[in-house]
């Protein structure tokens, strides 16, 4: 097994020089454009932050690929292959950026062979930063992060977020969803904006299951890394093994509590990562 | 009109004291149960906080009233008179604070004559400190806050709760009102658990309006101030002027959006605090 733990540090200090460049911008007239849809929001400075991630990056290691959530909606292919290949998304959380809504974060994650080796994850207003590599445990500012191991579905807290397409048939479904998981019962459901913030609660046991349709595979990546080596489950909506490309994922501290989950929902069809460019929603 | 700038001193002390409490308590096992319905929970925190808060307080101001979360729970009358009057949430955010999701806070309002002269809100996960005093600004670890000039529903970020009822008629109200708002079209809604603290993100601009059914005095009361204050409306879901005890608000940065908010929402029954002192749900 290959020793990345060399990428891990300096994805970590490239986290945090691009959690600087957000912090800063935060606080700066922003100009927004839209992307797919009028809610699919970008600012110069995801772009900004992206190219200044992607170019350390390569300089670093300039025989990787890289997946990036700009150059993707510039056009660039969306394609995982067997190369060591950096998954990043430079602002999760781009409309709460935009509002200056505190839950925003850099997410850096790596595979190699196809498999997801490491994660770094940056809450760009509280400064918290999540880490973890395959095989060495999951960290939230250096304290090892456990999920939730409540297996009772009537005492989980859900997070979910409710994606770009905002059709009425779309929103039909996704708060028949939400119906269904308020009523399952459980505790409740959280939407704080960002998928990759979401995805870390589960990993530090603060919330028991997330589950979303239309997110990408730089909402998924790192956070998939840090969520298992918290000791939880990534998975396909469906139940079966996460794929990456899918746009649809459910997390969960314990099986039971994914099972729960992946049993009450009703698909959102959004096309994959990797085969539907265009339909970036 | 009289000075309570020394009220707001010892509200500011007492709110970042009891968050202490808090803080320690969410590292802490907890003693979980339910108050009027599965999801509307308490624990021991909640109790000793508040007891915590209002006698400290009543030994500053032993002619004053309190009305408290818990103690009306604990079937004390919900009443408001003339008296000067301290309006009490010893833990905001119960569920999140049971899970350790990072959005619990203490606020403590004060009223004279019935009308609210102050707000003291703790975010007790970030030390984050909100105040106002009526006619003195409202301030965020003492930076002044301004909220959202923007007019236009398109570009606003908007705040709801679920609140305790979740049977599936008011669940299909609830997720009706969110629909509508979604397809207004806004830029989102976010759902953070915690009525005080997105209140608070109505105070400092991040969103641009907040609505609820089912929330109470103790979640609105010093919130309204610190919002007021900071240039927002606060106002019944009518669209007329707020009735604290009503159990339902809209809070906006500008008019426009709370006029915008206030015509898609469609009504829940949650009777009130004053009269209704059973239906706590």
């Amino acid at each position: 097994m290959e020793d990345w733990s060399h990428c891990l540090d300096v994805a970590v200090q490239i986290a945090l020089r691009a959690g600087q460049v957000v912090q800063s911008a935060v606080k700066q007239e922003k100009q927004v454009s839209s992307k797919s849809t009028p809610t699919d929001l970008v600012t110069e400075t995801d772009h900004q932050v992206e190219e200044l991630i992607i170019s350390t990056l390569r300089e670093k290691y300039p025989t990787h690929r890289f997946i990036g959530e700009e150059s993707s909606a510039a056009g660039v292919k969306c394609e995982l292959t067997d190369d060591p290949t950096w998954i990043i998304d430079p602002i999760d959380g781009t409309c709460n950026f935009v509002h200056s809504f505190p839950m925003v974060a850099v997410s850096i994650g790596f595979a190699v062979r196809k498999e997801l080796e490491l994660g770094v994850i940056y809450h760009c207003f509280d400064g918290t930063l999540y880490t973890a590599r395959k095989g060495h445990g999951a960290f939230c500012n250096g304290v090892r992060l456990q999920v939730s191991k409540e297996k009772d579905v009537s005492k989980a807290l859900i997070l979910t977020e409710i994606g770009a397409k905002r059709d009425p048939a779309t929103l039909d479904i996704f708060l028949g969803n939400m119906k269904k998981l308020l009523s399952a019962p459980t505790h409740g459901v959280r939407i704080i904006g960002s998928s990759t913030l979401a995805l870390c609660h589960i990993a530090s046991g603060a919330a028991e299951a997330y589950y979303q349709y239309g997110l990408h595979c730089w909402d998924i990546a790192a956070a998939a890394v840090i969520i298992r080596e918290a000791g939880g489950h990534v998975m396909d909506t469906t139940g079966g093994p996460l794929d990456l490309m899918s746009r649809r994922v459910v997390a969960a501290g314990t099986r039971e509590i994914a099972d729960c989950v992946v049993k009450q929902l009703q698909p959102i069809n959004y096309g994959r990562d990797d085969t539907d460019p265009d339909d970036l929603a």
